[in-house]
């Protein structure tokens, strides 16, 4: 009997919990969860012999040295943050560890350790960091295997709403953490390549400068590029690549929406508003605009950011109550920032019919026998109900499969790895595949660029 | 025989210097000064009984503390985060203090330890801050002192380029610290408010939310929010005051253009650019561009900030050369601000012939027996040469004066202190007026806002 321990069971373990109990007989695994609160799913396998569930906080050493010591394999989903603590335990108490988050500078320090202990830890193992190295590096070295030499990488994902009868005029709600899609984008410039060429897009213009992609049977998508699309060029083997771009997918029009909050600076979360408690939204939204007392907040909006009377942007700032007298704010002293959630949130929270979406979309431009093609390939994955949503499920299935894989040594290599090695991203696709969260792929003409021209036109 | 030590003999200490001489003899003081290079006025004063020139780095603690201990007063001309250990030496050797930055926190804690030794440590004694705050205070006791309850207070300081007979399109030339211009405005919304209403502006809008004024004899000027409007409402007594601004004064149409640079990007001095050395002006510009190769750069910015054909704004980017592919950048691996700041500096720079200006513009409004008025005051001073700048007046003078005030005891309440008590400002002003740096005021219709509109329009 092989023990697994579940650090954390908040929304993206519904389909983890599920599928480790769905193989626990056959792959001789007992499995505990531990959680800060009572799971709301303990009462449902309240006599299921395979599964535990416990409460308390996992920082105090005590609790946390016994819990370990039981298991054969930690799986931790806190935030990133709160992993040191568990993968030093991990070292110390000799067990694998597995995660969604990305990889820590703190935990990258262990490799050397957790390869002389044979310990295997596994990083970035969800939809996004996971989902898109696995896929991407199945098509990369395919690609590679033909002889094929990788001139572009691109690769967008997006959690979205599923496609409805009468969506909102966004086209979107929240379906992971709302905070992250409020503040996305900042901190820096958004930098990648296009034909050798760096570009760089300050935040302020980040939602101006969008790409589109078409998702058979789910119409046009459009992406706004992620904070640095050349993390992964070394590990993915794409040091040759002259186009590397990742981003963030939404809806058509999303973006140039949303670049009103922007432009307002309502997604600013460095600083509070005094006296922000009880102001209207109408109020909230004037704070940003010039002063001039004797024009309406809405012609002043129009004005201050050229809006066209018959804009649907405008349609969708409505939608929201923004210029609203009688919606008032409920925080006290909140940034800007959070502000613009509590506002969104209103209209953004998934109803109980309303079923999530994780849409991936990858290209791959390269060269063989002197000629340029291209494979696009995209993923779409629907939410089944609001516990078993497809974020749940492209986060917690690559999670419980490692565990699994791990278990019986199919995944075998020690250290501290992403998963980009066929050794863990193959067999783990190949689950994927059954359970229905799968790639399609297909050629199109070779989108490149004359390379003379850039730079110097 | 007084002594006084001069720390730091930069741009801003012709006037200082000469001042302190000009009344050596009657005030009966010695002056030395210490910098980590050769004064270039070494030579000038060779002979000159009253004034000794030293090299040495002043943060070797054995140099400082034998010149400081010589010294009956200490005036620090170094950059605000070196003042700290000179400060302290101040309090162990008990000498007065006398700087033009602004009041660090590390001085603050000071006040207690400086009233019981009768020490002056006077901060923020140049221009602005410093002419600022003694001319606002004036003015504003004075309004008090008649039982007018002030209402409005707007303050406005530029440092430009005298009138020329062919000004560049921007009419703006570097007349102070570069960096400080390129990288202005950054770090957080601006933030003031107006009739009562809190305003804040994000830094993309800074440069499109400008206010104007006029300056008899000098034309229309144009001013951007500083950061903090807010900042010395306690100090000025203005807690009771529903309009508090403070901007940035510049040349009409200069923010209209200088806002492409935000916009693009090239402001940014929060990462570095991979290979800047060497690149041209072009590719640099394209860096902040989208990527379509067939189209030339200059297509690029017009479309992507929406520049008509016939618009000055674009003359103005041509003058800078900004669109040449033959002018490199020199630095290496340098941010984008860096980098444009290399670029104004090939244009930027004050000719031999050419003089700088400091324009300083306040407004008061207040309610006297029931009635609005507004007093509005501006000072202009003109630089003579290129040492003796319009900067190094303003911020020289009142340094020197202030100086000879606390030797004399005019200036004689211990502690650490700004120049906002009568005490200080009152013989401060009286003096500058002496030297042609004095404010022109004029009553004008009180130009208040209906507050019932406000927010709730």
């Amino acid at each position: 009997m092989k023990h697994i321990l579940l650090i954390g069971s908040g929304k993206s373990t519904a389909y983890l919990i599920d599928y480790l109990l769905a193989h626990s007989e056959t792959a001789g695994i007992q499995l505990c969860v531990i959680d800060q609160k009572r799971s709301n799913r303990a009462a449902e396998f309240k006599n299921h012999p395979r599964i535990s569930f416990k409460e308390g906080n996992i920082l105090e050493s005590e609790l946390r040295h016994r819990l370990i010591k039981k298991a054969d394999i930690v799986l931790s989903m806190l935030p990133a943050s709160m992993h040191g603590p568990i993968a030093v335990d991990c070292l110390q108490f000799e067990k694998h560890l597995v995660t969604a988050s990305y990889l820590s500078e703190e935990i990258k320090q262990m490799q050397e350790a957790a390869v002389q202990k044979g310990l295997i830890f596994l990083n970035e193992m969800g939809v996004d960091p996971g989902i898109d190295h696995m896929s991407a590096m199945a098509f990369i070295e395919d690609i590679k295997a033909q002889g094929g030499k990788m001139k572009l990488f691109e690769s967008f994902t997006g959690g979205l709403v599923a496609p409805r009868e009468q969506p909102n005029l966004w086209d979107y709600k929240f379906t992971w953490n709302p905070r992250n899609v409020v503040i996305a984008g900042q901190g820096g410039a958004a930098k990648f390549i296009q034909e050798g060429t760096y570009k760089y897009i300050p935040y302020h213009k980040l939602f101006r400068r969008t790409e589109f992609m078409k998702v058979a049977g789910y119409g046009t998508f459009e992406a706004y590029a992620n904070r640095d699309s050349l993390k992964y060029r070394q590990a993915y083997g794409l040091e040759d690549c002259l186009t590397l771009y990742r981003g963030t997918m939404r809806r058509v029009g999303f973006s140039k929406a949303w670049n009103i909050f922007v432009q307002l600076g309502l997604t600013d979360d460095t600083y509070q508003i005094e006296n922000s408690k009880g102001m209207s939204y109408r109020e909230f939204i004037n704070l940003f605009l010039p002063y001039s007392p004797t024009d309406s907040v809405e012609l002043k909006v129009r004005h201050y950011l050229k809006i066209d009377q018959d804009d649907i942007m405008w349609n969708k700032l409505e939608e929201l109550d923004l210029f609203s007298h009688t919606h008032k704010l409920t925080q006290a002293n909140a940034t800007p920032a959070q502000l613009l959630q509590e506002i969104l949130e209103q209209h953004w929270t998934l109803a109980e019919e309303e079923k999530d979406m994780v849409v991936m979309y990858h290209k791959f431009g390269y060269e063989l026998e002197g000629k340029m093609k291209q494979i696009d390939a995209h993923m779409v994955v629907l939410g089944n109900s609001q516990s078993h949503t497809a974020m749940a499920k492209t986060v917690g299935l690559p999670m419980a499969m490692a565990t699994l894989l791990i278990l019986n040594k199919t995944i075998q290599t020690p250290g501290v790895h992403i998963p980009i090695t066929k050794e863990i991203y193959q067999p783990i696709l190949d689950l994927l595949e059954k359970e229905g969260v799968a790639f399609h792929s297909f050629d199109v003409p070779y989108l490149g660029y004359a390379t003379e021209y850039v730079a110097s036109s």
